[in-house]
């Protein structure tokens, strides 16, 4: 499908990982009385020249629970959240 | 009719997408827990020496529900509101 | 009448449109419950030097309701508020 | 009396205009919903380094209402306020 | 005795005036729902390369009341403050 | 096992030291009503030209409790925090 | 004892001086309706770099109570907190 959603500024397009998929690589992400994290890949990244870190489509990052704004596309759900709201990458 | 409205600031004239237009394209924007975004085509940019991104009219964007001030010309519903609230650009 | 009100800083000076007078254009502003817009004639600019904005005497403006403190001039009502309140110009 | 008193910064000490001294030149400071403006005569101003407006001493000022800090001398109240909460110099 | 504060930053120590002190010079500072100012007597000042006013030891100001920290000295009240909460300095 | 968790700009990996091993070496982090602070072992160190501090692998460092986001990777606990968090480091 | 402290950024290590220490000087910090102010000694100073005050170990200082974080070396209690927190500097 020709559609792809460009994101503006300093900000990514992340598609969350659930369930089994989250747990793949022995990271889990605890819900407890702290901030709650979640884990997902970047799929789309904003206008570099504002972009302070390097992130790149396909990486899987781990970013605070109830962050960013949610958007269905094909029955996918995606997050359009703030580069800044990314906590860290993981790497295999 | 030969009225126009031409934002200031780095501020666009958006007019919001509705109904069946909104969804052709295969986006959904779900009213979820989360903050609640919404389609529309950029109408009018502002001074293009405070902008920051390149959004141009005819642009389809992504831009958080209840964000920017109603304006109604000719019976048309449109927005204006700070370029930083649009999330994404959507490309076809 | 000799007196004249000098906007100081990055202020303007603003006679708001009501009534007839501020629907004519075809341009309606309505009250939802989102952020309320008013019309307005600029009368006044500030230090040119301190505003972003070639605001001039005469145009024609929208700016968002309860902005700005009042002032009454020979029994005409006037605005004196920042220039970054302005939203928008109107161009017939 | 050898007294004077000289405002700190980018400070100015304000004569308020109270009664009919202030409705004098066809000006009247309406006391509506929004935020309330007085009249008052400048009477002294701070660091010019500071200082981003030209105000000088005997201009005619509006600001807004229960700003500053209330200083009385001989008998007569002054208010010690920032140069950046006056909206506006009245020339006649 | 030996003793001498020296305030860190651009702060100052300043002795409160109180009672007939106080009103001697002719000024009052009324006690009214505005900010309550207070006098006091430059006692130390900070660091010279960080203040921004030429405030010396010595120096009758006016500061708003219940600003700073209180500290006594052999039996005698100062307040630290910041040398910006100082709002006039008083000349006779 | 593969897998290294990389923080974003300025943040830091820390594994928090619990019981025994955190008053090893005579120090105790007291639990009183002021802000409570924790130990714990930097694990892994953001972006170098985004940090400030020096903060290497291996430091031991004191963070105020309920600081940074929880996860966990094989069965450890990590947090991931600012730079700006990490209140001390301890040498011994 | 082998252990130090080195605090980060613009921090310092405080021991808060406590009863008679705290008074021999002459010096009494009021607990009135006022901000707190307490007494210690400065065993450490953070990145030299970073810090604006010339704050060294050794120095007596006033600061405010219920400010920085508690740490318990020894069974000594100490503080690290703002450089910026520290008040002022007292010399015999």
């Amino acid at each position: 499908m020709g559609i792809t959603i460009e994101p503006l500024g300093a900000r990514v397009l992340v598609r969350p990982l659930e369930g089994e998929e989250k747990t793949s690589g022995g990271i889990l992400l605890p819900e407890t009385a702290r901030e709650k994290p979640q884990q997902g890949i970047i799929e789309a990244v904003g206008d570099e020249e504002e972009m302070t870190t390097d992130l790149k489509v396909g990486d899987r990052v781990i970013f605070p629970k109830y962050t960013g704004t949610e958007i269905k596309l094909d029955g996918v759900d995606y997050l359009i959240m703030d580069e800044s709201d990314i906590l860290a990458r993981i790497k295999e």
